[in-house]
């Protein structure tokens, strides 16, 4: 038993098996840290966010999870909606039609005992049947799957081989299952998405998400970057974190496929290039400082198990290539999902997150930036924020001549899978960027986003010294406050939009075009966004609303459709080698772009 | 606090970090199993042949560790001639002259951090730089090299680069030891032993051997075989102990070389089919029922870090090729060293332990076959047997005119590095040869074997029931009795030696030879027997004394040499796919040749 001086207080967080003994005083943030239960950390653990209530045992109202600190054995409950959960609206990927050609295929062996007493040991008859019944040489045996041979003799009948590449053999099994599984996952600062694969028919069989698990360790990619500065065993703790998360995401969706994670054959990756350095726990220093050169880009497979991946034993996880620091495999599997390295007309892909990624250009020039938008268009740094999530005002309108807001909430679903109204909890994205759209075209912001105290008088509140817009009143929702947007909202938009607009003007600058003829939306961003309100901001150049386009989650198509056909894992390589990268800081005017977008729509340049 | 009811017991062995909870009454053989620390088990743990005494906390005198049960908490030491040793005698590896071409080279990269910037990554700079400055187009790095590269600036100068094949860097540094070690294991039955080198001098630093912690689970091959099939988790279990066991040898040899494990670029591995099932983790069923078939004979390198191996993160372990069931890569690796393969003469190599394998041909045909010796050739299972260590019988001379025995003692190295005699505790192989051979020649044992009582009188006795030939009086000794070879133990001889015998003149026949011009004798065994001997009991065919040469430990030199030459890896494996595999049981005659070798030396075939 421990004595006084060493007593550790058990924490546990219900839906997880794992135990946690801390020392008293531990907060509950840092307690879920060390074993991956995702509570969002957006203001660092300053209590500021308030994104991270809980419910803590014995206590009637919920906690912060970062000021509470524990001093007795608590139970700890994390809502759903701040934790985990299937955002199946944002993470589906469409299937697209895609010639199959996996890495891994299945050939089946009859075992004859006679024959097999030929052969030095039972792997050369495995092997020399390869060779004579499907003309397949392959080159070596990974060692688990020699440890099921064991058993083969005539009584076992047939064998199922699964080789990859056609060169290896990774699993042999006696199992009648015909299937072949693979999952392509994408790793964002904020969701993990899955999508579970028969690679004998292409056929996608479910897809799952849930929150990355680092968030508790800081809500963006900058503030993950300076926990590993400032925690000397950082990187591998964020390590440690994402790979136990990527793990609980396979075992979900195979448990919703029915099937065993040991049966997946074969894994693509996409995701941004921190957390793909951090998956396979290298240093994201590197990132952070100019010029944010990443220690890798193009990778060969890695076996699953060395990182710690629970599929089959012998199974590799192919890895999207990175473009740059800020710049990753899921713009990569974006590029490859569009295609604008096939396309005579030149397209712009805008992937708006907490990052924004952008790609311009066509067969004959293809460029690339990133710039930082900031938690802002994702509904996070806003007071009101929160995630696309049930209860989240997701559009607005108001009536500039009565300032009457008109605004519409997303739904929950019953277990019935009817829709089910609900009062709003918060504004997301989407919502966000509408209201601040509408607050200018109702003259409550003016061009430089300065909210004007006389305009739409019953609207415009105080709310802790700030300047603030009333989107829905504390009697029309769920938490008993007003829903508003105050005046460092606006500006967080402001900046937001300011950097999309800015970067995309230098890229078509350099890129020598007076006009654009396809916008392509990437990512939930697109997905949800009002493009009325968009372009009211100034957010995009300016083009006709239908020749933009949003294509859903396109980093996920990139990744499944590498999944599925290992001819085009070469191509997007060979495309990333030739794309352009264009680092923004060190463009001439690029500042001067920036001061300019920050207005509504824009500062009309002088010269 | 643990409750009465499930009270353990701490059980520590002198010299090993690890501490034991057992329950009580369990055996220290069996906590000792748990951590693999060698304690012989030769009688299977029936108290009989008293080879495992220990020495136990709070008791004065041995116990044995088979029937000690535990009910306190004990601390344990093993004698060291009981445990894991240095035989540099037996293991020492001849520094062969091979021509140097290791499957690990470095090659320095010097850092420009103008140059640097120019690449995606730092990785692509690492891989241009090599294909630019040393021709070297790498396929792949291995991602725990990755890691090191995050902090690569002009600051740090030059890196060193680790290349496996010419193809796949495994390790970066930016260390300035130019040298590359890498490391040659031979997995014996009995013992462990390990050849640490520098790749790029082909220099043995140091030489090491242990004996095989596995020896807790049973003495000889079929013993471990059975364990395998008695216990659900054999397998696992002893694949765990000889992981765990040559990690401790590899970990000593560095030590004593002073170098770091981690140092260890590349690893060559022999032993015989089962120690090698074994080490992979496969089972070893199929090699204790016909046909003996293994299941693999042939593999790819291997990652060390997929078997838990302790070196270099990114380094491989080539595997010796296998033969047969019974023909492992310790028989591989001898032939590698001898070349009959080259030579023009018919060359017959025996290298007998408990085990016999026996290689016959030259350069236009190669035979192989293995033979059960049983333990009595290195001195198990023989009443007084004790392996070749100080104190050890190693040589004895009977006078057939008055029965007078002169023998020598095997002294024990003094710190000073001096010999210092010891009286004799038991005998060993070669004494034990050479006693039986002299027992024939001095008339005290018949053509058949039989020990006659009449003969000798003074010296033959009566010990436990058993007629007994007293080579050393109890004054004589270290251990207060006499040493003796019983009637059973000249069975146990008699056995082997028809064994080999057997087997020899099967290949000899099936190979159409009148006679043989070289004898080459592998092995400890070949290095210590008395030829006169071994010739009078007819154990080899008849030749003249001077054919017949000792080469040592051939084994560790086949596979030095596979350790510094890629080639010579090729080269075995061409060899073993041409090599005749003899399956005596199923050859005709052997039956009656193997009873009629059981005479000393032989009894003449009637026809």
């Amino acid at each position: 038993m421990s004595t006084p001086n060493t007593k550790k207080c058990l924490v546990t967080f219900k839906g997880y098996p794992e135990k946690i003994f801390v020392d008293p005083g531990t907060s509950i943030t840092e307690a879920a840290r060390t074993i991956g239960v995702a509570i969002p950390s957006i203001c660092g653990g300053q209590g500021k966010c308030q994104k991270c209530r809980v419910e803590v045992s014995g206590f009637e109202k919920p906690q912060l999870a970062c000021q509470f600190r524990v001093y007795n054995d608590v139970q700890v409950i994390v809502p759903e909606d701040i934790s985990y959960s299937e955002y199946a609206i944002d993470k589906e990927a469409q299937e697209k039609s895609v010639e199959l050609s996996p890495a891994v295929k299945k050939y089946s062996v009859t075992i004859n005992d006679r024959d097999l007493l030929n052969y030095r040991s039972k792997w050369e008859f495995v092997e020399d049947t390869l060779r004579r019944e499907h003309g397949l040489k392959v080159e070596k045996v990974d060692y688990p799957a020699l440890a099921k041979l064991k058993d083969i003799t005539e009584s076992a009948g047939q064998l199922d081989v699964s080789v990859w590449m056609n060169k290896e053999v990774i699993d042999i099994s006696s199992s009648k299952d015909e299937s072949t599984y693979g999952i392509a996952i994408d790793i964002g600062t904020t969701t993990l998405a899955a999508y579970l694969c028969d690679l004998s028919t292409g056929k996608v069989l479910t897809t799952r998400s849930m929150l990355n698990p680092q968030v508790a360790c800081g809500e963006d990619i900058l503030s993950r970057i300076t926990y590993c500065l400032k925690n000397r065993s950082g990187v591998s703790e964020l390590h440690e974190v994402i790979i136990r998360g990527v793990n609980r995401l396979i075992k979900e969706t195979c448990d919703s496929a029915t099937i065993s994670s040991h049966q997946i054959m074969d894994m693509a990756l996409a995701g941004n290039s921190c957390m793909l350095h951090l998956f396979l726990g290298v240093d994201v220093a590197t990132l952070g400082v100019p010029p944010f050169q990443p220690v890798f880009s193009t990778l060969s497979d890695i076996k699953a198990r060395d990182l710690g991946i629970e599929i089959c034993d012998g199974a590799y996880i192919h890895v999207l290539p990175l473009i740059a620091g800020f710049i990753g495999a899921d713009t990569s599997a974006v590029i490859l999902s569009e295609e604008p390295y096939k396309s005579e007309e030149v397209i712009l892909i805008i992937d708006a997150g907490t990052n924004g990624e952008l790609v311009l250009g066509n067969r004959d020039r293809l460029m690339c930036t990133s710039c930082a938008t900031g938690p802002a268009l994702e509904g996070g740094s806003i007071i009101c924020g929160m995630r696309a999530s049930p209860g989240a005002i997701d559009t607005v309108k108001i009536d500039p001549a009565n300032c009457a807001v008109e605004f519409t909430v997303i739904p929950e679903i019953g277990k019935d899978g009817k829709k089910k109204y609900v009062k709003p909890r918060g504004i997301c994205g989407s919502g966000i960027i509408d209201c601040v759209a509408q607050m200018y075209l109702a003259g409550v912001i003016s061009k430089n986003g300065h909210m004007k105290r006389d305009s739409c008088i019953p609207r415009i509140v105080q709310k802790n010294g700030e300047t603030s817009f009333v989107v829905a009143r504390a009697s029309e929702t769920d938490i008993g406050e007003d829903i508003v947007i105050t005046q460092g909202d606006v500006r967080s938009v402001q900046l937001a939009k300011a950097a999309i607009q800015a970067a995309l003007r230098i890229m078509i600058k350099k890129m020598k075009l007076d006009r654009l003829s396809r916008i392509v939306l990437a990512g939930a961003f697109g997905n949800v966004i009002n493009i009325d309100s968009a372009l009211a901001l100034g957010m995009f150049p300016d083009c006709p609303v239908d020749s933009i386009e949003a294509v859903g989650n396109a980093a996920g198509d990139g990744s499944l459709i590498a999944l599925l056909n290992t001819g085009k894992r070469e191509e997007i390589r060979n495309v990333v080698e030739k794309v352009e990268h264009v680092d923004l800081v060190s463009e001439e005017g690029f500042q001067r772009e920036f001061a300019y977008a920050t207005y509504i729509p824009r500062m009309e340049s002088p010269g």
